[in-house]
């Protein structure tokens, strides 16, 4: 019911290069050019400050945010873009602790994310008064949640190894002891199916440059649940969310619903390139590609494991269990992974031993997968990787 | 020194346009539309996720911060890009709280930009424990700097009459009675001469968007006095601040001086159209800015005085008391702004009854406010503000 060569047909992938890294950034929608050219020469150009009204800027934040909301099955008026996602996570955060004001624990694991955990450790700082981050290994999470628990923090899908978590269970665990619970969708929107209001999440957060294809830097999204939408405190309560922006008054009045969690000016050129981005996702059923992303990683495993027995499978095994990603570990992956880029197969590196190839059908198929799968055997079975300058290590892994 | 005709012809005016308005948003700089559409097509479309080394991304936010720096007179290496206005002086803010923990008031004045005194009611809310914004009127504000403030947080020029704090007196008050002095530059960055270093300044702030031409939604900046650089707790703690964000570790670390400022992702395409928008300031002198900024706006307040005595100025008599904009106060001022704008003027309206043009010499000479005087004199003198259509309000003004 999706046409995925129909989507391939949207991107521009550049000649000889198999991209498994739509996971760190998503490859070049080709409407995105003409359209963010047109914002900057046609909009800023010619409607200079008007721009904000006559070429709709200012309500951008939440019409994309619609169009995020219904690829993680978000009720409709309940998502906003903007900022960036660890900027996202701290606004979600302190909003939930706000509201159990009788307690003092967040609770997350150590495969979360790293800045969803800076992030916390500096608000956990800031507020003193016995606050603590509690971390504990993926698998502990459930027996975790305790009745001392205010919010658990945790990323669905874990950035280095695709294991995912049970978003509905340990959601319904988080309710029954009494804590809220933020779910960061990093890699799970556009790489899943996800059902935020199914799985009856407080707030989620995520990120759009990664599967949603939104460019570098694009913004990040944030949902809150409509029974707590008009009660949420929004933590960093900048004049675009307060409830009449234009009026210029000294004390802050929190907008309706999730428009309070709007903080400033948005990046206008940013979100156009989102927008062609979400064009795309616009056709997309989200049953399809999560059946898409399992056979394309399964013929992926198959192979690789075949070809290259010195890899370690470093996901789950069960595709159930997975995001729309597969990592192998392997003490010499930075190395080998700069020999693959070298050879026109992007995937990326995370320490320590971690190599990690993202899975997207939108623009990826079976002619992509076994390609991938002959590069990773020439470079690992004739150990291609070891050159000096395979060894040295970039700013940006 | 500088060549204001030189700078003028490396914008984009749309025909028939004069724009006092650039105090809201700067207009296009010509050579933008191919540098953020090189961007688009040949970075992010043909390098992908190695963009991020290859085509120098991961360090736009400190290069772009030290062209701001030399425009504002700070250290070199002190400044650095990203996020947008509010939640930098959220950062500001709770950083500097935190380095005066045995205080608990912040002093502003109602003349303060409202996203600021909302992100600040917002904060205090959060912390409790006695925190609390003090507001002044703006005339006040140097003999409220009495021993029980932490954090004086002070817009340099008043966003609605352009009134100019006196930015060295204030914080070498602040700093007697052992308060902490954060500036925001909004209105003054590009717009007059300022030296954050030789005033004293502990943490500064602005934005990119109005004098310094970056485009809708640009980055905001921040600056960091180099003797508080290493100690500042960043209090937005995200990765891209991380000592080593690229090690992954759970625990954060600062990193070293402006740098833990950083947040999240950085905007690309964003950071590129300011990239080019600092190509012109490179070569502007800000004294000379400065001078012909006031041999502009008199020109205009003597035109618009003689023609039409039913308007009042808003603003400062004296040029040295004002920021680059002059205010004229009038009942109908929303009305009347839109007649002009109508009429091929552009400036803006801010409630209640404040109509606001911007100065801004890289771009205007005098035929624009012999113009701008032409078209306000007939508006006014006709009335020919006083139609229905120019009553009804739009969602951005």
């Amino acid at each position: 019911m999706t046409d995925f060569a129909a989507t391939k047909a949207l991107f521009h992938l550049p000649d000889g290069i198999v991209y498994l890294d739509g996971n760190s950034l998503g490859p070049l929608p080709r409407a995105a050019a003409a359209r963010v050219s047109q914002t900057v020469t046609d909009e800023w150009g010619e409607m200079l400050i008007t721009g904000w009204n006559k070429a709709g800027w200012m309500a951008l934040p939440m019409a994309l945010g619609d169009r995020i909301g219904r690829l993680i099955g978000a009720e409709p008026g309940h998502v906003v873009t903007g900022d960036t996602l660890s900027i996202k996570v701290y606004q979600a955060l302190a909003s939930a602790l706000a509201m159990r004001p009788d307690r003092r624990v967040i609770l997350s694991d150590t495969g979360n994310f790293p800045s969803d955990l800076y992030i916390t450790q500096g608000l956990v700082k800031m507020l003193g008064d016995g606050y603590e981050l509690r971390l504990v290994a993926p698998e502990e999470v459930a027996e975790a949640i305790t009745d001392d628990i205010a919010v658990t923090l945790l990323t669905e899908v874990d950035y280095r190894t695709g294991r995912k978590h049970d978003m509905a269970a340990l959601t319904a665990k988080a309710h029954a002891v009494g804590a809220l619970a933020i779910w960061d969708l990093a890699h799970s929107a556009g790489a899943i199916e996800v059902d935020v209001a199914g799985a009856g999440a407080d707030f989620a957060v995520g990120c759009t440059y990664k599967y949603l294809n939104g460019g570098p830097g694009a913004p990040a999204f944030i949902y809150v649940a409509p029974r707590h939408a008009d009660q949420a405190p929004p933590a960093l309560s900048g004049w675009l969310g307060h409830a009449a922006p234009f009026a210029f008054d000294l004390d802050y009045r929190a907008g309706a619903g999730i428009e309070r969690m709007r903080v400033g000016t948005p990046p206008i050129l940013q979100m156009r390139a989102l927008d062609c981005a979400l064009d795309i996702w616009d056709s997309v059923d989200m049953a399809a590609l999560r059946a898409r992303s399992i056979e394309l990683s399964e013929r992926f495993i198959a192979g690789v494991e075949a070809a290259c027995p010195t890899l370690t499978l470093a996901s789950p095994r069960d595709p159930q269990n997975r995001g729309s990603q597969v990592s192998f570990r392997f003490d010499q992956g930075y190395a080998a992974m700069q020999a693959l880029i070298d050879r026109g197969l992007i995937g990326d590196f995370r320490a320590p031993d971690i190599m990690r190839f993202g899975f997207t059908p939108l623009y990826l198929d079976e002619a992509d997968i076994d390609r991938a799968i002959e590069i990773i055997a020439d470079v690992i079975d004739n150990a291609l990787w070891d050159q000096p300058q395979y060894m040295e290590r970039k700013a940006v892994t």
